[in-house]
Order: C-alpha cells, then sequence, then structure tokens
C-alpha cells in the first residue's frame, strides 16, 4: 500500500515519482511523463484532416481510487480547476467505507437500419424475424474478425417509430468502441432486409444510444466519516440526499448535477482517447428515459450509510480509434495498469460518483459552514432596507451580533436612524 | 476573398501560409502555430490540481464557413478523423446558397437558490416577489463590476417542485462564462431569501441549462446544389428531410445525431478554452424538453430549399476561465478575428449545423450510391440459402446481373444446385 497522503502538496517531479512507484509504471512512459512528450505534429495531421499542429490540455492524475477492491490512480485530462482536486477527495473520503463496487451489466452496441416506405409492417416484421438466423450471420460475416475474439452479432429485433420500420442490431464488440464494425455489419444486412421489408432503407449507422453497454458505480459511505463532529456529519448526509432528490425533480439542477458527474468522466475519457461526445449524448439521452431530464446518480440514507449510485452508458474501448496513436495515451494505459473495456467502465464510473459526492458535499456544506458571511451581512442590510453608508455599517453590526437575521437588522438600522 | 479550394490537399505549411493571409493572423501567433507552441506544463498546474504535465489532441481548422454574411476560419480541436472535413465539406457546399442566418435569441445565465421546509410556499412567493428589487441590487452588489461593463442580475423567478421552492437569478453575464459570478451573487441573496421565505438554502448554484442563452442556426440550401443529377439531389434533399424525422421519433437515432452536431461543436469549444461539458448537459437536457430526448436539428423541403434549423443553449465566454492561460487559444481567437461572446455563439452553432448536414448527406447518399456491392452481394446469396462455396459463387453471379434482388439470388442458387 502506497501512501498518497500530501500527493497534491508534492511536485511535478516527486508526483512522477510516486506514481511510478505505486503502480509500476514503465521506465518508458516514466520518461514520456517526466520530458511530457505528446501526440507528435505528424501523427496529428494523420488522425484528422486540415491539420495545423496539436492542442494541449493540462494532464493530471486522480492518485488513488478504490473500485471493486482495487487501487487505480487516474489520468484526467480537463481544464476546469477542482475537478481533479474533488475527484480525489471524493474517492479518498469513500475509501474509508471500502471504496465503489461496479456491475457491468452488459457490453453490447447497438446499430440500426432504418427502413420506410413499408406496406406491411406486420408482414415485414415477421418476414425479417422469420430470418433472423441468417442475418445475424449475414452480419457476422461482415466482420469476421470480432467471432474469433468471443463476440460478435448476438440479437436482432424490430419496433414501429412513426413512419418508419427500425431493425435493430446488439452485437458484442469486445475491447473495440466498434462504431466501424458496426457500420460495416448493418451495410451487410441492409439490402437484404429491404428486400424482406419491401421498403426503402434510409440509413444503416451505430447508435450511441447505448442502453445495452450499461454500468452502475455504488458505494455505501458512513455516515461518521463525513465530519468529526456526528450531528454535523448527519446533517452532510441528509442535505446530500436531499440534493439527490432536488436533481430528481428540477431539469435546471439535474443538468448541471451531470454536467460535474461528467467533469469526472470526460477527464477520463479523454485521457484514454475515449470519444467523449458519444458517451455525452448517450449517458444524457439515458437521463431523461423517464418523464423529464433528471440526475444521473442517487444518494440515499441506509441506516447508518449515505448510498450512492450510478447507472449509465458507458461503451468505452481499449484499443482502436486514436487510442495506439498517442503516445500520451499508452502512458495512461499504464498507468491505470492496463484494464479490460470492462474494467475501465468500472473505473470510469466509479470517478464520475466519485466527483458527483465531492461536488455536493461542497455544495451542501458551503451553506453549513455560513462561509461568505461579510456579503451575507451585507444582503441583509441592503434587505432591511439600508442604504448607501448604511450598509456597511450594519453589516459591520450585524457580524457581531448572536441572531445576524432580517430582523436583527431591522432593528439595528431603526436604531441606525433614530440615532441620527 | 480568398480561395481555399483544395485545402486539405495542401501541407502544414502551405495551409498555414493560407490562413495567415486570409485571416491577418499576427506575426505572433503565426510563429506559435509554426512552432506548434502549446500550453506550457507549468501554466498546465495553475490550472489544475496534480498536475503531471500536459495532453496533445490534433489541431485542425475548417477553412472558410459563411455565418451571418462573414467569412471565417474555425479552429477544431478533436481526435476524430472525419469531423473537420465533414465540417469543412457541409460548410463550402451551404456557402454556394448564402451560408448560415443565426439568431442569438438572448445571453443570460440562470441560477438557482434551492429552499426546502418552508411551511407556507404561497407567503414565501409572495415575501420573495415583494423584495424582488431589493434582492437584484444585493445580487448586484456582489459582483458590481457586471454593471459597468453592462451586464448585471436582471430578473427573480420562483417555482415550485417537489419538496423545494426554487428561486431563479437571472443574470446578463456579457462576455464571461459567468459561473463564479452567478455563484457569488447566488451566495448573497441565499440567507436573505432564507429568511423571506421562512426556509432553509440547500444549495445556491449556476445552472447549466441555460435555456435563456438560446441560439438559432438556420441555412436555405438550394436543392439544385446537392447533385449535379437533379433527380439525385431532389432524393438527397427528401432522405435529409426522412432523417430529421427519424431523429425526431427515434431516441437511438437522435442521440447519434446530436452526438454528430456535438462532434462540431465540442471542436470549437476546445479550441476556445469553454467548458463543453457545460454546453454538452445543458444541450442534451434541452434535447428532450419536449415528451422525449429529440434531434436538436431539423430539416424540411421548402420549395426548392432544403432548410436547415439548430437551437440550443449555447453560453460561450471570450474571457474567463482557462481562455487567457492557454497560448493556443489565444491564437484561435485570433484566427477567429477576435469575436464577442455572441458572434463566437453563432459561429459555433453554425459549425454544428454544418456537421449535421455533412453527416446526414454522407449517410443518406452511401445507400444511394450503392456502395459496398460486393458486401451486399455476399449477403443476398446468404438469405437466399447459400452455405459454404456457394456463396462466393452466387456473390459473382449477383453482380452480373441488372436486379441483383433476393429473387435472383434464389433463382440462382436453385439453377446451381440443380446443376450438381
Amino acid at each position: 500500500m502506497v501512501d498518497f497522503s500530501g500527493f497534491y502538496k508534492k511536485t511535478r517531479q516527486e508526483r512522477i515519482d510516486i506514481l511510478s512507484n505505486a503502480r509500476q509504471i514503465s521506465l518508458e512512459s516514466q520518461e514520456i511523463i517526466k520530458t511530457d512528450t505528446n501526440l507528435p505534429e505528424t501523427i496529428a495531421g494523420k488522425m484528422v484532416e486540415n491539420h495545423l499542429g496539436t492542442f494541449a490540455l493540462p494532464f493530471s492524475v486522480l492518485p488513488d481510487i478504490v473500485v471493486d477492491n482495487m487501487h487505480y490512480s487516474v489520468p484526467m485530462v480537463t481544464e476546469e480547476p477542482s475537478v481533479v482536486a474533488a475527484a480525489s477527495l471524493g474517492a479518498k473520503i469513500i475509501a474509508k467505507s471500502g471504496g465503489f463496487i461496479t456491475t457491468v451489466h452488459n457490453r453490447l452496441m447497438i446499430g440500426q437500419v432504418a427502413l420506410y416506405d413499408v406496406a406491411d409492417t406486420s408482414a415485414a416484421c415477421f418476414s425479417i424475424s422469420q430470418k433472423k438466423a441468417e442475418l445475424l450471420e449475414m452480419a457476422n460475416a461482415a466482420h469476421p474478425s470480432i467471432l474469433k475474439r468471443g463476440g460478435g452479432a448476438q440479437d436482432l429485433t424490430v419496433e414501429e417509430k412513426g413512419e418508419f420500420l427500425i431493425v435493430y442490431l446488439h452485437v458484442d464488440v469486445q475491447e473495440a468502441m466498434g462504431a466501424n464494425m458496426l457500420n460495416n455489419m448493418l451495410e451487410a444486412i441492409k439490402e437484404p432486409l429491404e428486400e424482406l421489408s419491401q421498403g426503402q432503407s434510409l440509413m444503416a449507422i451505430l447508435s450511441n444510444y447505448a442502453t445495452e453497454s450499461l454500468v452502475t458505480a455504488s458505494c455505501q459511505v458512513s455516515i461518521s466519516t463525513l465530519n468529526i463532529k456526528q450531528d454535523l456529519a448527519k446533517e452532510i448526509a441528509q442535505k446530500i440526499s436531499l440534493a439527490s432528490q432536488l436533481a430528481q425533480v428540477d431539469p435546471y439542477r439535474a443538468t448541471t448535477h451531470n454536467k460535474g458527474i461528467f467533469n469526472g468522466i470526460d477527464a477520463v475519457l479523454l485521457a484514454t482517447g475515449n470519444d467523449w461526445r458519444a458517451t455525452e449524448a448517450g449517458s444524457h439521452a439515458w437521463a431523461c428515459q423517464k418523464d423529464h431530464y433528471r440526475g444521473l446518480s442517487t444518494w440515499t440514507i441506509e441506516e447508518d450509510a449515505l448510498v450512492g449510485s450510478l447507472t449509465l452508458p458507458l461503451p468505452v474501448a481499449t484499443v482502436g480509434g486514436s487510442i495506439g496513436l498517442n503516445p500520451k495515451v499508452q502512458v495512461v494505459f499504464d498507468i491505470l495498469g492496463h484494464p479490460s473495456s470492462k474494467e475501465l467502465a468500472s473505473i470510469i464510473a466509479s470517478c464520475g460518483l466519485s466527483q458527483n459526492f465531492a461536488a455536493l458535499r461542497a455544495l451542501v456544506t458551503t451553506g453549513i459552514q455560513q462561509g461568505h458571511m461579510k456579503l451575507h451581512a451585507k444582503s441583509l442590510a441592503m434587505l432591511a432596507g439600508a442604504t448607501g453608508n448604511e450598509i456597511d455599517i450594519i453589516a459591520t453590526q450585524l457580524r457581531q451580533e448572536k441572531h445576524s437575521n432580517l430582523e436583527t437588522a431591522q432593528n439595528l438600522l431603526f436604531n441606525l436612524r433614530n440615532k441620527k
């Protein structure tokens, strides 16, 4: 067990040394971090079109998070202050209660062939379902290597939506993100589906609404660990649970609640070379599967624990796309200990929940700690009717009073004016 | 007018030269691009916590997009191939019809103070609305500099949601993203609101659901410009319009439809130092304001034009946050011609719609062009019942037939087997 206490206070060089020891990082990776070697401009030019060079963001690390009883250091790429600090603090507090436990519910990608001008949809559904086995075989024949790796097209379903008859293909993509794989498979069954449905195909493409790549991260935080003062600890737990309810009823809060979760998630997606737009779109769509847009995570009090849970579609990859091209991404996988795509999804979901916990804790304790007292006193003075010089005078007096509330402010203002 | 034709085929050095001339880029900025100078590791360490260094992504440019009759070159940062090419192509085609026209509906940020344990919500609403002017004054006093810049808190509204009474503050943040400004203002009115409502404040924070920072980008593409063959041009337009409908009825398609839009948008947000998580969350929540998650853009046929429209919350900034710290971001603003935050929002929305147009066009024309014929023929052969060697034999025969459909494949297989 490596001691990461005070990690944030260390120098960059010290951090690299601690990390290198703790996670058995290769000498090559250490060298890349030390020299801050990045994606060469020439490789960037092979990844995208019209390239001018490269663009850098800060590269940081969450030193220690416990996920399914394993310790990980998680590289994060973000421009926003406080994100890495918050995720790290959340992970540290939650580690005292055993860390995060995750469930990867499944790891299938869904693609669709949208058909239109289908005269008889019932007949089309019947014809397609009759040939389901053959269609799956065709799909697999379009990308045979995935079968060797233990994956492949597993199911095919049909739904009528609006004027469209939509055929969904469900594919086990193993370690890949699977966009090309899915698109090839869908391309291969497109014409047969036109034949079977006697309709026209509008498009055949992967969906980023990855409802069959769901991951749940959860944690049971002992309420006693939330503050030394136990009444305050209980109040924090209750307020975090209230904050969770607020994100269920108000889309204005839900949006920012989820944005906070994605502060953590996107930072790891970027660092691992994954496509953050895909995960953002899929998860936010998932957030409004019920009547309105809601918070993705929930926090409830169960006996002596604050129980957090976050479920979202996380179709992340460890190979393919830009992952192999960026030397820093290779270092990231080295720091992470070369997880499988399922393990990576578990780590990322846990980082999201950790971020969420830290954000809610900060939000609800700012109130408890009675911060910004000076500002509050001024506001109260103004609310009481103070103007001009009176505001500062009343504010100063208010801060010396036991109860700095509106009534006190009004009394103070009354006294001040009657003295004149 | 600079000629950007064949820009994608130029060398990096040539691109930099063309761009420097076309957009009057400063010598300093030119030098930064040429040397590919990035965020120094030491500055990265001041932006975020636990920093190890920097992390680079490819830096590209969309050479020419027409927005509100102005020509712009738009820097993009993304790891995904085809994104810059698609956005550039979309912009080029749409420029033939006059480019994009935008409307910035408003530019207010919304923050909230969530109150609970409010015994009498009607009385609380009344008390708060009675003191609205004073509360707005308090909010502005917490961040007085914004008044000097012509902005400030403009309205305060109250809503009951679940067990909460929520006070929303509506603030004109001018060129800033406004998170700190809003949070200071909300902090300043939190205690007065507790007093007025006789309730408890749970949290006081900005919302990323920026429904009062809406931007609309639209375009009218002459259908005749979609293909040299006019019947094909009409078919492409009809299919893009169908694709737009599909994204309205099916969340599986809507997610990917919107993901494509954000391929364009996030690339510009990153390049301009803006917070992409904030915009992703706000826009996807906006996508499910109605009964279910829908496509953010629509495409309809009106007489001889394909009319595209994209409305979304885009609270982007040109100052603050990490914008001033990254030298590459400064170059980006130089290339863009130092737009205001409203102009930047217009440019970004147009890039999103351009990306969307290009993606839909590619998706629906892949089918029209009858690509991947070999794969299709194989699939048809298999669908007809061919196995083993038969598949390749039938597929080869099929591709020589006029109508390579299922019936033909079945006939060919019947003939093949009866010859044996």
